[in-house]
């Protein structure tokens, strides 16, 4: 694997073999010493145009973990803010000997353009860019998936036939995108609901169903999966939605909708949280919660991505 | 030991087997190589509520020389910002591994609040809440009057008998708090010496004489240690001081006290100083002064602290 | 060497030396595992009282290739923005044991004081002192030169009568200076070429020619290497450069320029740069180019110096 750029593109087999060496680096986190020394020797430069504390020290934990020497690069304040482009910027860390490029970006793509443009040898990790894509978000979602659904046998295995649905703001969302794409290659069943406004147009093309009730969704769908998307207030229409009651009585994931949950269903979330906004207080630490998991195998599912991009797939 | 909160709850054995542990830790930052392997594969966040580059670096200092990993967690633009709530970020920092959060909190109460509430299971180390405590500043600020007094014979030692008088903003001060419970627990004798205005209300209750005149103080009371806390502008009344000349002549130690100090007391500061305020340069700067001594001393003492939470009392 | 403050008193025995440590260094670089042991629990810490992002990542980078704990301690919002001194923050440092300070400051002098006042025993590296030097910037420059002219057998060289032409705003530019005085001692034949009121007034001491005119020093200085200076926007007086394009018309590197630059003539800029303005995108991508060396060549320069500063010349 060069790049992490996208899910999308992601086959099969090579996301199960990602999800697989997670395995393994979540097994060393369980160690009393839990590092390895795989990339001593290896610079990993966290690329952050964007603010994400949480992202950015889950990716830096995963690097110091495997032993790499860890750079933060905060756009703010730097030359790129006098101007500087992402080329002279891609090319000044290559010149520097990164080897591996953790990219948060505004704008939609430029992790791919950081990647494919010839300017950099490193291996570029999207860490989230404008509404396109997360992939080690949902890397990370189908690892929590699995492992809640498969246990200790989850190895080698994907995601058929699960019933995952998705609420929430998915027009904005590359948390949702990247699930998508990856839970289709995976096998699983995708349904979104949400606000009809918040509905992408090209949504047609997408391997989803689509649904605009969420009471409906939880007793007729009976999702394996319910997955609860982070209400971004700067990107709310007032228009739509007049006050956060209102929203959390339509969309969120209350304690009267948690009860009617089925058996088995799981709840999942990105975070950070708006407790008592998309998600009740109840929900998000009831034992059908996959908060925290999901933030742990984050760390897994990182090590795994800087393993397979700056190890080589043979070691 | 589990936590470190506050020393109003450190057990006079506790504090002087840390102490002795200090002493070791010193004799490392001594050597060629001032590294120890001791904490190698565990993770210290630092977690800054309020920005203190002193504090934070002097933590830094003796998580890398323990060979612990560090990650630097503002809370400023991250999700903290956009109302996460501390138990999120507890869970978030329990999640990915920590096993030791340095907190900085502008909250009373918020590093007890971290450490038992059953978020995390990480050691907690309190770097300053509110106007509560400051427990490793005062844990150095013993440290440093320990080896003044006894030398390479402080092993072992307390502080019995010893005399002690703060000077300045003890309403506001957290390290005043640290210090007088600490200094009594060590058996010191504490007068503390301020403006009527910045007396606490609940003084009664500790196990101190009030002084309300700095020249009596040092004239009568010939204290073995003079402790001059640091004026912090924001919270000064502008009615109490009408400007720093008029705090500096009542309050400060100037040029004109320094002279007048007995044989052999020390000056203390926890840093950082206003020079020509309430600490002139003369009196920084003298051979009374363990400003420095306490900087030094804040590594080792902080390193103490870490191994103690992180490495387990059996090492 | 104690400290590395200026090009101006290095000299011509120190400087090859320096150099000729950083081609070891750059080997070190192309090696699998990029790094060496030799600064093993030693502390830099990167004081930093200006933003610089790639100045301060490439001394990162340098000191943790050699294994030195690094601290970064930018002096926005911590003590010293609350009026702290730089001798208390000097004493600090050497307190928490730094053992190498590379330090950035918007006054000239700083660094100088830093070293010379006995506050501090740490090694200090001048990374940027006001419009007085910028020595590893300089040095990173004549490894280039000297890379370009002779390739592998460059240990042990000079620049004896290489034609060095800098061109722009020189009168607020440590680039310039330090390059002045590094590239007189390693015997290169400097010109300066910039609008008379962007040169200083001292220029009459320095072993330099002084042009007024671009095309000129292009056409008939021919001059071995030409070197563009960044436009610092908020240093222009609007008086003299009525726009952007005026000054890229008269002082910039164009491509009509280029492509009169004769057959050998290398072209550089310490970055970064501001592509259209004081040099074109072709001019920055071409092969005369060596911005992305310089870049590189920092990491290896500043391995050197901290190398000699701290590990000491005999190793």
């Amino acid at each position: 694997m060069r790049h992490l750029l996208s899910t999308k593109d992601l086959s099969r087999e090579s996301a199960i073999r990602l999800l697989d060496i997670a395995e393994d680096m979540a097994e060393v986190q369980n160690r009393e010493v839990k590092k390895l020394p795989t990339l001593r020797g290896k610079t990993v430069v966290n690329l952050f145009f964007e603010d994400s504390t949480r992202t950015r020290i889950s990716f830096e934990a995963a690097a110091k973990r495997l032993s790499a020497d860890v750079i933060n690069f905060s756009a703010k304040g730097s030359s790129v803010s006098k101007g500087e482009s992402l080329k002279d910027t891609a090319q000044t860390l290559q010149a520097m000997g990164a080897d591996g490029v953790v990219i948060r970006h505004q704008s939609s793509g430029a992790p791919f353009t950081l990647a494919t443009s010839g300017w950099i040898d490193a291996g570029v990790i999207n860490a989230g860019d404008g509404m396109h894509e997360h992939p080690t978000q949902a890397l990370l979602d189908a690892f929590t998936m699995r492992r809640r659904l498969h246990g200790e046998a989850s190895r080698g295995k994907a995601l058929d036939g699960v019933a995952v649905t998705i609420v929430g703001d998915i027009l904005h969302s590359r948390v949702a995108r990247s699930n998508v794409w990856l839970l289709d290659t995976l096998g699983a069943e995708v349904t979104l609901v949400a606000p009809p406004t918040l509905v992408p147009v090209d949504v047609s093309g997408w391997p989803v169903a689509v649904g605009y009730d969420l009471d409906e969704a939880i007793d007729d769908g009976v999702p394996d999966v319910l997955m609860m998307l982070r209400i971004q207030g700067e990107r709310m229409h007032a228009a739509f939605f007049p006050n956060e009651r209102e929203y959390s009585r339509t969309w969120g994931l209350d304690d009267e909708r948690l009860a009617r949950l089925a058996g088995d269903t799981i709840v999942m979330h990105p975070g950070p949280m708006n407790r008592g906004l998309e998600i009740s207080a109840a929900a998000a630490d009831s034992p059908r919660s996959t908060v925290r998991e999901q933030v742990a195998n984050g760390v897994s599912v990182r090590m795994a991505a800087l393993y397979l991009l700056l190890a080589g797939e043979e070691s």
